[in-house]
């Protein structure tokens, strides 16, 4: 498959990246990393030119596609100009990067603080919330991730926070999520409901006069693409209400297309204080996130001094490509397509996945945004075993699918501008592996 | 002054800036922030097209000067062939990126983490040093400034820590600063001894094994560039040695040229576990920092898992900035100008403003990172008032010099490529100011 335009260098890079880089969540000694080279669109090609349909947007975040020329001008455009401002200065392309996220945020939001990533994005956030309450304790959810920073990683409810945690003031619910239900419930509703009876007992308990905001992902992504059930944002709302509690609603991998809407949130009757962005803002062309803040948070520091901050805020590269990525978002439809791909696609045939296989217990999600979760026996919805899924995903690797696996599930998230034709192919490749994996389990 | 080929724009951005943008560090109601538009080596122009003599580097991070034909043209390619690439994957840039890094560690450095800016690489050498050691402290200055996440900021010392101080296992120590003795020395000699004797005594009542690292900048920059007296460095290291304790290096401000070495700690006799950095290994054109790592520091994950990572984690645009600008450096001899620049020009001219002016009580630094402190009373060094300070910087501005400002001191932080001329220039603005000032105060 290797392109003759290519010599190829995979082996030669890996080799380099082994011996010289450190990598995130892993450890060091049995990676083989796959050295990407190019991409387009929904295509990426390794360094042997070997090429793989993006089902991962990479880390979620490529929600525009690879290399979209028009966000690629942009950067090159700003390099030319200016590539880095000290945040005290003013910057017409920062300026209209916050207009433009603004434009999309609800009534009654009024500015945009910029940082580089998920992670600082909602530590910010956490900041301003503890600030503006005068409370100290943040609530989120235990299947959750907010980033690998002192405070977002203690907020995060997995795995990853147990070694980490050295912050104080955090507080962990169980959200809703049917198909394990922490709740003993039997239909969405009653999921609903009791989530949040156990949200409401659990402030009570924990004091409410002691609580700064709910910290939560509209729709928990690497946790398992969770969409919460019909009315349980809009009651963490007036929960939130009831006790004078902020709410950060973190928007990080659920925002700007993945979900179908521009931020997820769109799609349910909620309206948070406090909006957590990155990835899918910019694609994660250059590193970037952000904290839009409602007019109440943001009016507590016209006379306050706000103690945070961070050399690359609002940098005009990241600026630009989000005034690019924007633009270009709108006047393509990239919502309006994920939405219709999640529906008209990814969702009946994952439903009919679902149908067929004994190996998928359930699937869920909206837009781009979809979760497989595989089980070894449907009735006591047993996770299959992690090494099940690293072999899943290296036999789609195998037939030219980059995919996405978490624990015991695939989740389907390719860019949200990706047409029917490579919906299906990718799905199609999807389909045969947990078929040919069924038949083998 | 404003150059014809421009339509004033300062005060629409400014406007489009206060109404949109959330800035760091500030009450948001008091801002009036300079709309940059570009920039070209020690220079940057505003909106309006005024010029000024950056002796600012912005936030000390653009040591090659602004807008670098190489870097800028590295990352206008990297563009062109690929933004984003999760951290899972390889990148030969990202690898090209770590061993050029490597390049100027000391023997015994293996691999290079990348991060999104100095806080989380901060945040990533702590979390390294409590899981090598199993120890939860840190023990860091009083005197310093590490980031604005959760465990950064409360390693930090300064003022920005007391509204964050979520995190816990913090302990905080005086550093050497004979100006301002805490030790009520009076030879540099008497300080390092006093300062290495307070450090001992710290460990000791804390409990040696509860002390996972020393977390220390190399020199001190936001809280004044407090060049440590000879011996400290080593005197830490072997109290680290003695007790079994890390040493992280913060070089996020220090580092790649700015105090005219490739690391600060080059010009000391110390060895860290641990060097952080960001700014100065590309000049912030792209937000980006990391953490090297030492052999034995890496070899703790060999087997097991690393429990931190992030997104855009050796993001291609930032790993090519960074070979673009590591390489640029090198090649035009940018370290070695910065020490030259420190000891033919800034060095002596600064003695000289120290000698004849009665405001000015200290000058201390190195290469292009030097401080001015600024007193009431020679005698009693009282400090300067911060609006006396703010009304320096503002004359500055009006005679074409942004400058760098601090509690009661100016800080000389021009590009690391600064000439002899531009560097008088500056100074001249400087010294014209300080005077008009010494004769108002
Ligand atoms: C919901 C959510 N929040 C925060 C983050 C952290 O973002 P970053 O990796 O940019 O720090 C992530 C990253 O996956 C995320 O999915
Ligand atoms: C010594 C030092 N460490 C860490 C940081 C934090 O870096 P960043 O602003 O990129 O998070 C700074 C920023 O000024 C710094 O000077």
């Amino acid at each position: 498959m290797a392109s003759p335009l290519h010599t190829p260098r995979n082996a030669e890079i890996s080799e380099r990246d082994r011996s010289s880089v450190f990598h995130s969540w892993s450890a060091q000694g049995t990676l083989a990393p796959l050295p990407l080279a190019g991409g387009s669109g929904v295509e990426v090609w390794d360094a042997d030119g070997r090429r793989y349909l993006d089902f991962s947007s990479m880390l979620v975040n490529v929600n525009i596609g690879h290399q979209h020329p028009r966000v690629v001008a942009a950067i090159q455009e700003q390099a030319a100009q200016l590539t880095t401002v000290a945040p005290a200065h003013a910057h017409e392309m920062r300026a209209h990067a916050a207009e433009l996220v603004l434009k999309r945020a609800p009534e009654g939001f009024s500015k945009v603080f910029f940082t580089n990533g998920g992670a600082d994005a909602n530590e910010n956030a956490i900041r301003m919330a503890r600030l503006t309450t005068g409370r100290d304790k943040i609530v989120s959810h235990y299947r959750s991730y907010h980033g690998n920073t002192g405070a977002a990683i203690v907020a995060t409810g997995d795995w990853r926070r147990m070694p980490n945690e050295y912050s104080r003031g955090h507080v962990h619910v169980f959200g809703p999520y049917l198909y394990r239900s922490e709740f003993w419930a039997e239909t969405p509703e009653q999921e609903c409901e009791r989530a949040l009876r156990h949200l409401e007992r659990t402030v009570q308990a924990e004091g409410p006069d002691t609580i700064a905001a709910f910290l939560f992902e509209t729709i928990p992504g690497t946790a398992g693409i969770l969409v919460p059930p019909p009315g349980y944002l809009a009651g963490v709302r007036e929960i939130a209400d009831r006790y004078g509690i902020l709410l950060i609603l973190d928007e990080v991998m659920a925002g700007f297309a993945r979900a179908g809407e521009w931020f997820a949130f769109d799609a349910f009757d909620v309206r948070p204080d406090l909006i957590t962005f990155a990835k899918g803002v910019n694609s994660g062309y250059v590193p970037v996130g952000g904290v839009v803040i409602s007019d109440a948070v943001a009016a507590v520091f016209d006379d306050r001094v706000f103690p945070g901050g961070l050399t690359y805020s609002g940098h005009p590269l990241a600026a630009a490509s989000i005034v690019a990525a924007q633009e270009a978002m709108a006047d393509e439809g990239v919502i309006e397509n994920a939405r219709r791909i999640g529906d008209e696609v990814i969702g009946p045939r994952l439903r009919t996945l679902a149908e067929e296989s004994p190996l998928v217990g359930e699937v869920r999600g909206r837009g781009v945004f979809w979760a497989v979760e595989l089980v070894a026996d449907p009735a006591t919805r047993e996770p299959v075993a992690t090494a099940r899924v690293g072999a899943i995903k290296a036999a789609m690797l195998e037939r030219g699918v980059l995919g996405f696996v978490a624990e015991n599930r695939v989740h389907v998230v390719p860019p949200a501008v990706i047409g029917d034709a490579d919906a299906h192919r990718g799905l199609d490749v999807l389909v045969e592996v947990l078929q040919a994996e069924a038949t083998r389990g």
